[in-house]
């Protein structure tokens, strides 16, 4: 067998037991999954999940990461097609409100930050913190680009440009899962456009 | 003995209770609050407990009425003493960023909003949604106010600016849990000027 080819066994079982661990989280959050639930869903033994993630908690980080990679690829590399500037700004955007509409019942990132803030000295909060600082890195960068290219005010601050439309995608995220997706879609993208208009050139 | 001065010996507990409830709910959620465990802080048996409330749901619907009480006194009450229009509308937030400052580590509002929103026909949620619906009005009614006055625009939409409000205090939070108060409390008010003055007459 072609070892580059095949992935090994392990690898597909740990693959499959984080995407069971995922559909489980999205519901429950990261604290309330249960490993037995989670054995059960993968017809496994309690011990052969563990045989795959040392811990409970290595487990939730390795799930943290999962959903992490999956949520940057569903944002930022179709909106790489873009022109760099404002259009490419503005698809991130848009695929990252897509997101928000998929995962409208609960999202594991959003839900582990809640989770997590308030819990001082632990790995995962240390991990979901530097998660969405990296994610707010990745969002101040496509603004510089945007004002490099002359699409935004020179004078723009990357990062609290980026804060702002953070706090839009939790408004959104806040505003669909309580009263529905139509008017926090409306009121998300009316609120857009006047914050890219304030700072246009 | 007066039965107007003295509250009943039931009404004290019950208080007591909640009072407790609201401790833990701060760091586990509702979801999470263990009638256990609240019994033990109150040193009650848990029958004890259920005798004041009929089941772990009416607890968990009384605790939302008494942090909302709690979080509506703490932010209107202060700012009905400051002028009609953007005044209070600003004094409002302040003491709003004041709370969220407060319960930066959880707040029982905000997280049962991520507990609940996506769980339908739930009798949580639809009260969740009903508290928070109820809030979002009062900051649309003191948008309006300061339409009235002519301290904002006369085409503001009262419930566009209202959802800006608050998706920037959900930012704080956010922020505030995971990057610090500072930061967090420095870029909002930054991004709540900068949304003032776009609504400027």
């Amino acid at each position: 067998m072609n070892a580059i080819a095949a992935p090994s066994k392990g690898a597909a079982t740990r693959e499959l037991i984080l995407e069971q661990a995922y559909q489980l989280a999205r519901h429950d959050g990261l604290e309330g999954l249960s490993i037995g639930t989670l054995a059960l869903g993968v017809g496994m033994s309690k011990s052969g999940v563990f045989a795959h993630f040392g811990s409970r908690e290595d487990l939730q980080l390795a799930l943290l990461d999962f959903v992490s990679t999956r949520f940057v690829e569903f944002i930022k590399l179709p909106a790489l097609k873009k022109p760099r500037g404002l259009p490419r700004l503005r698809a991130m955007i848009e695929n990252w409100s897509e997101w928000g509409h998929i995962h409208q019942s609960g999202c594991v990132l959003l839900s582990a930050a809640v989770e997590y803030d308030g819990r001082q000295d632990s790995t995962l909060r240390e991990h979901v913190r530097q998660q969405q600082s990296a994610w707010r890195d990745e969002i101040k960068r496509a603004v510089g680009l945007a004002v490099q290219v002359g699409d935004l005010r020179t004078d723009t601050d990357p990062s609290l440009l980026a804060f702002e439309i953070y706090a839009l995608m939790l408004g959104l995220h806040h505003d669909a899962g309580l009263f529905g997706w139509e008017e926090a879609n409306r009121h998300t993208s009316a609120a857009l456009d006047r914050l890219f208009a304030s700072y246009q050139p």
